[in-house]
């Protein structure tokens, strides 16, 4: 099997390349092949013995599509984008990456399709960005997409596309959309989101950190582990029973932001939890007032999609696996 | 007030510009300009004693959109696409002309409003067909767009853009999804839903016409009258109150077919209607079966917008506006 990453130098890119390497498989099926391709090279995975391609390239350039697929990969994984904060303040930048660098490889795929037996499958990173307030404590597979940032504007386009040309036969689609990716690793960094990660993140370590929004605030949480499961899930399952609603809403975690603090008490203590420092943020507040704060993901838990069961749950895998295991 | 209606030449495009022309107005306010566009020149409309500026080009060539908006229209009502068939049949054609065109026209407000202090009403013409099935019985204002067709896709894409266009302050626009327009004048098409006008157009003026669907299937229809009618206000109401969800099912009658035929036998009695002839299409079925049957639209006739409120009032308005009056 020949597996095509574009975005693979990103956080979920490096994750999911990194569990394909471990065990030279995805979903049981050995991978021979790896094409990974980023804006700038990625760095070749430790211990995979198949045959690496690593390409630099700007997916938005027209002619990048051909060289993604010269290779004709049996699965894409297509998380290559400019995050939110930048596709709003950037309006040409987001749609010429976000929208047309996602069509231009659709374009691509098609014309290979056209040409010859070749029908991959094509999983697409997206994001309940799709969803503008007012929305419901719950969202359910029927509630309809009004984002409001372009960003959440560029990826429910996307997702029409995608399932347009499933349902037309030039590949076998499926766009998963996740929930905000806690607890992120590395450093803080300008997303509006970040404060969810950060608040647990620095006091983990014995740094301080900031929250922005007040404790009641609620929001839909995955951990980095749970992302990788889904798009293993989406680029190895039957998609038989999908049907041709190829959109997903990811399962997930629904937190205040006070039982996030709670679970990191449980977890770490109470000197952890002094480490927050409440700096409210009107402007931050503005924005996630507007985000889903819950979903009844049922489709996709039907087709075995599986997240975190609680927040504690969600720290302790960022323990496992960012920390050595160790506090 | 200078509007500027693409796709002028076509059934509501026209039927727009004789309402403007007719009373030199629009929602009261006297319209001085008149710039229509089409595929083919369309006719200067008559009694208009405003400046028309009638032009033929095509809207998926990216230099047509500077010579539409080259007056500065005030209000522009896009109505231009190919039909959903037609869609359907050239991949190609369809995006290139209800995406790309419509994303050109976008773009040209977008830098004319970047350059100066320009701000128009833009009207675009969408359509029942972002759903697809499973619908319920009546969609709410909250449903999924699930298109089961590249135009259902189209117009659904285009709906996001004008969101996204309107909440980032380019222009102030308003999609509306038109039920299908029944009864349709002129002479019986191609269209999967073709026969929901012909078997009563065409008997009301004593000719036969066939039905390819059992007398249970059920559809969303409006007149023609209502269609100008809902274009008339979503090109002069104040859209405060509509907030940044621009995008509205527009109002119609639930009907069955065997309702339809009813409302015939009332108006035209038992000899038009014996000129029926069922000739069962599985084909016609199967696409009708992922139809909309009904919508509760609450949104749009809270801000105003009114269709019929009976089958038997869709008839008697086609025997006034096409047949003049006179059965």
């Amino acid at each position: 099997m020949h597996v095509l990453i574009s975005g693979a130098a990103g956080m979920i890119g490096r994750k999911f390349t990194a569990a394909i390497a471990s065990t030279g498989t995805l979903g049981g099926e050995t991978v021979t092949e790896l094409t990974l391709a980023d804006t700038m090279e990625p760095e070749q995975p430790d211990g995979f013995s198949g045959e690496v391609t690593s390409l630099a390239l700007d997916i938005s350039d027209p002619q990048a599509a051909a060289r993604l697929l010269s290779g004709r990969p049996d699965v894409i994984i297509h998380l290559a984008a400019i995050v939110s904060g930048e596709a709003e303040q950037d309006f040409d930048k987001g749609y010429r990456i976000n929208l047309d660098g996602t069509r231009y490889l659709f374009e691509a795929v098609r014309h290979q399709s056209a040409s010859a037996n070749y029908c991959p499958r094509l999983v697409f990173a997206s994001s309940v960005a799709v969803f503008g307030a007012p929305v419901p404590d719950e969202i359910d597979d029927e509630f309809l997409t009004a984002p409001l940032t372009s960003y959440g504007t560029q990826k429910a386009i996307c997702e029409l596309l995608l399932q347009d040309y499933t349902r037309r036969g030039f590949f076998d689609g499926l766009a998963i959309r996740l929930p905000t990716i806690c607890i992120r690793p590395g450093r803080p960094n300008a997303a509006a989101s970040g404060f969810f990660s950060s608040i647990l993140r620095e006091p983990l370590v014995g740094k301080p950190a900031i929250l922005p929004v007040p404790d009641t605030v609620r929001h839909w949480h995955a951990s980095p582990r749970a992302a990788v499961g889904f798009l293993v899930r989406a680029a190895t399952m039957d998609t038989g029973p999908v049907g041709p609603r190829r959109v997903l809403n990811m399962p997930g975690v629904s937190a205040t932001v006070a039982e996030q603090i709670e679970a990191l008490r449980t977890v770490a203590g109470d000197a952890a939890v002094a480490l927050i420092r409440r700096e409210p943020s009107p402007e931050i507040m503005r924005i996630v007032s507007t985000w889903p704060r819950g979903f009844a993901a049922d489709r996709a838990i039907a087709l075995g999609f599986r997240a975190e069961s609680s927040f504690e749950e969600i720290i302790r895998i960022h323990i496992e696996d960012e920390m050595g295991g160790e506090l």
